[in-house]
């Protein structure tokens, strides 16, 4: 079976799979309640049959046959949904009704560097646009195969052939790897010898490096494993001028970063090919564990503290109030450790000592090759206890790292049920942390009611660090039927500006692609984005990768 | 007494201090053994008042007056002279003969960022090149008040009096420091509050936060507390169009990195002004102490071991067999701890445990707020002692520690005695490092051979990072008197090539100027380098700012 066919075309992930509610009784009450859903309407994918692509420039793609053999040159229909678009709210609902205005013309499967090369200089002499492809799970608009009017066709480059970890050098401990690999068989492929990337965003199993490097992706661990612009040595970018390879010193003061000007490019610059990765011993022992705090801003300064001490959790989270309550109605019952710690006996205990019905839950999770982690756990549950954070144990961690990938899944189930479910993600100071969430949070809140709605909007820190943190917010309201998109392009809109506004970035970790270029633009200012035109002059004269994106 | 007059125009550092060779007996008659010196010849700076400069642009300079007020303004001889060039071997062998081609036609004293960006606007109208000036200290020609045909004249800009740290965000650990501050003033202010910035290059004394930024400058406690480019949350940077503020978010995914753009940048996309940079507690506890290996290698792989294992030392440095050697004659007698450690009955002990004559010292630092630091020491010392590496307790580190300043001082008397000396410095990864370290030292004692002089050239790893590490070079050899220009760029050639041939960078914390540009081009490849002019064309459309560095 082929990658498209393993996948659903409409949605997340594997074709049988979906988010196991069984045991879950008390979500959809809880939900129904929250988002004042009346109806029980449903509203279900199109079925792929009745989906018409418009016409592909099928004379066009017989051109790249030549250079790749005819299997690597595909006009399939399911080659080009696939291919159309990536996994944002916005994709979803477009894609599930059938609406792909812009499917590539074809998708090309190159297998080496050289190929990528190739299809880039025809491409370029027959005014094609390029979208490379990695994993596919952009959630900014990444991956929309679109085109300008000077552009004859547009293809989709897919780098899924490009999968193998080429070479390690265990002396310095780095792995040169194709930027076509996904995170499950890096990962397999590294850990077979000793080693990790550490890498795990929530797209994990999906993504690829390639697209991780193209849009500045930071993980679940990347507190100790460092997000990926920090994993990178070196990397390979083939624009259709040549093959650019940064040098691997591990630091220079050869001027300006050339490689941090490639990170985060998303293609406009060229399509990362390779790159060399700094590699971990893989650790052998790992505590993940559940804290609980009687409100959102003791815990995040508990992390605040932890962080500031230099200490190095490979995680550290914290839900706010209303997430860690859906958190806790989403557990299974029969797991539901969190739930049982919150049973009437124990909610008798927290209330005595001050825990009202509205905790946030803290994951603390640290990873480490040797029995230097007791102590530094020690020392973080001990700062914890200094902010009223009273530790779960191991279970309710364990439970968090199981699950930690399956989430996205449940989107789909939610579209089936016409909810809108979307996700945003920034960035700011510690001392700013507050006014941004609150921010951030009204302009949701606002936004959704302003269409009657009742929002459900829920926040946890992601990613911390010595200046500041991530905010991660998670939004939930009923759709309005007929207005699914302008609704979306509303609430988007309200609160990207209230991040710009109030001096948040507008991508910790998503990236910028076509949704977030508009803010993009105003966060970096004009003269900046002038610059990034200029070098995209230089190395694509032609304007032919991935238009449309990142600095439009 | 303004700064021009208490600094040394013909040299390093203060007018009345000079290293101190009184009871280093030892050091001369070495020295003269090593680089086969037979004459007592010396050759002494040129008397500052038979230095004639061209003519200067005085008319253009009265231009500032109405910005800046007459006192901001100098056309004076000193000001003149002190901001024609850096402190590298070939700025010193210059001016000390007084051969000043290119001084600045008039040194501007701006106090504010809104004067800076006033002084460009008008420097862009009347095409006057700018030379950003912080405290001089550049040693890659990165000061040259170069100017093009194109331009009516060149001023040095200095920054001297842009010397505050403005605001100390401490939720954050986020101080604000304006560019021109120098290190000494910026961390006993820092200090003062119970914070350090931790930035401590050799030329800290009289370096400026601005220049370390401006050329990626990394420190001798860099291990700990980061190089510059990591220490910088946001920076602000005047160009003839507009001032640029970079978000001070802690992380973003919101494109390539307009920060690590900047950094580096030297000067050619603008003025920084001032950054918000990421500040610590002040370490209560400073634990610096001496280890002796049996040779470099092995010395090398303790380092590896230590840094891969996640281990923090401020400070970790190793002299390979030569350096070694000459650090031991230049110990003051009575204090020179390493010297009695190899005094007979010590040098027997060592012997009989199986170092040689040629062991190779490492100083090995942790700093920290609290008493974690007992267990890392231990740890670092067991790895040590698994590579044959013997403790020589902590009086060897701090002598070290003191004296980490004074060594430029010692140039100055070098070049009394006719003695050609330059350092440079390259980074690669750990599997490249024997061979990089080899190629170079060969490049180097070839290159001064065949001109018939003795060699003394000898290294030591600076700064050690997961991935690998930098080498740092010292060379010396009598000078070839009147072709004592010649020579040099005989052995600088020959040394960047062996660096850019053998994988390494051209520079790991010296920068590019003048002097690297030619290397850095092979280093980043024509369309890198050619996107960095298009970059410069869009911050600096008519070119003004230093020009002849980085690009050329």
């Amino acid at each position: 079976m082929s990658q498209e066919e393993k996948l659903k075309w409409y949605g997340w992930g594997l074709v049988n799979k979906t988010f196991d509610l069984s045991r879950r009784h008390n979500f959809w009450p809880f939900l129904r309640e929250k988002l004042e859903l009346t109806s029980n309407e449903t509203s279900l994918p199109i079925d792929i049959s009745e989906i018409k692509l418009p016409a592909s420039e099928s004379s066009l793609a017989s051109k790249f046959e030549s250079l790749l053999g005819a299997n690597a040159v595909s006009c399939d229909t399911l080659a080009r949904l696939t291919h159309s678009m990536g996994k944002s709210y916005l994709d979803l609902i477009r894609i599930r009704k059938g609406q792909i205005k812009s499917p590539p013309d074809f998708v090309l499967y190159p297998e080496t560097e050289d190929q990528v090369l190739k299809i880039l200089q025809l491409a370029n002499d027959l005014k094609i646009a390029v979208v490379p492809f990695g994993g596919g799970t952009s959630v900014v608009g990444g991956l929309e195969a679109l085109k300008d009017s000077g552009h004859k066709a547009v293809l989709s480059l897919d780098l899924g052939s490009l999968n193998k970890v080429v070479s390690i050098d265990e002396t310095s401990l780095l792995a040169t790897i194709e930027a076509g690999m996904m995170g499950p068989a890096l990962e397999k492929s590294l850990q077979a010898q000793g080693y990790t990337l550490g890498h795990y965003p929530q797209s994990f199993e999906f993504s690829s490096l390639g697209g991780w490097i193209a849009a500045r992706s930071a993980g679940q661990q990347s507190n100790k494993y460092g997000r990926v612009e920090d994993m990178v040595s070196s990397l390979t970018i083939v624009n259709p001028l040549e093959l650019i390879t940064t040098l691997d010193a591990p630091a220079s003061a050869a001027g300006p970063s050339i490689k941090q000007l490639l990170i985060g490019s998303e293609g406009i610059f060229g399509v990362i090919t390779k790159a060399k990765m700094r590699v971990h011993k893989l650790p052998s022992i790992k505590n993940y564990r559940g804290i609980l705090f009687k409100d959102f801003f003791s815990g995040a300064q508990a992390i605040r503290t932890i962080i500031q001490l230099g200490l190095e959790p490979a995680t550290i989270r914290l839900s706010d109030e209303l997430e860690t309550g859906a958190f806790m109605k989403m557990r299974p019952e029969s797991e539901s450790m969190l739930e049982n710690a919150l049973s009437r006996s124990v909610k008798w205990y927290l209330k005595n000592r001050g825990y009202n019905e509205s905790p946030c839950l803290m994951i603390l999770g640290f990873e480490a090759s040797d029995n230097n982690i007791k102590k530094d756990v020690g020392v973080a549950l001990e700062i914890c206890k200094n902010f009223d954070g009273l530790d779960l144990g191991l279970r309710v961690g364990q439970h968090w790292y199981k699950d930690r990938f399956a989430l996205p899944y449940l989107r789909d189930t939610l579209l089936d049920n016409m909810i809108m479910i979307d996700t945003l993600e920034t960035a700011t100071t510690w001392s700013n942390f507050a006014n941004l969430y609150k921010a951030v949070q009204n302009a949701l809140i606002s936004s959704i009611k302003s269409r009657n709605c009742s929002p459900m909007v829920f926040c946890h820190i992601s990613h911390s660090y010595h200046d500041g943190a991530s905010l991660y917010f998670t939004l939930l309201a009923k759709q309005i039927k007929g207005f699914e998109i302008e609704q979306w392009y509303e609430v988007k809109r309200a609160a990207s500006d209230a991040i710009i506004k109030n001096g948040g970035t507008i991508s910790h970790h998503h990236g910028v692609g076509r949704d977030h270029a508009p803010w993009a633009q105003l966060e970096h200012g004009k003269l900046a984005i002038a610059a990034l035109n200029k070098v995209k002059q230089v190395f694509d004269p032609q304007g032919i990768l991935n238009p449309g994106k990142l600095i439009t």
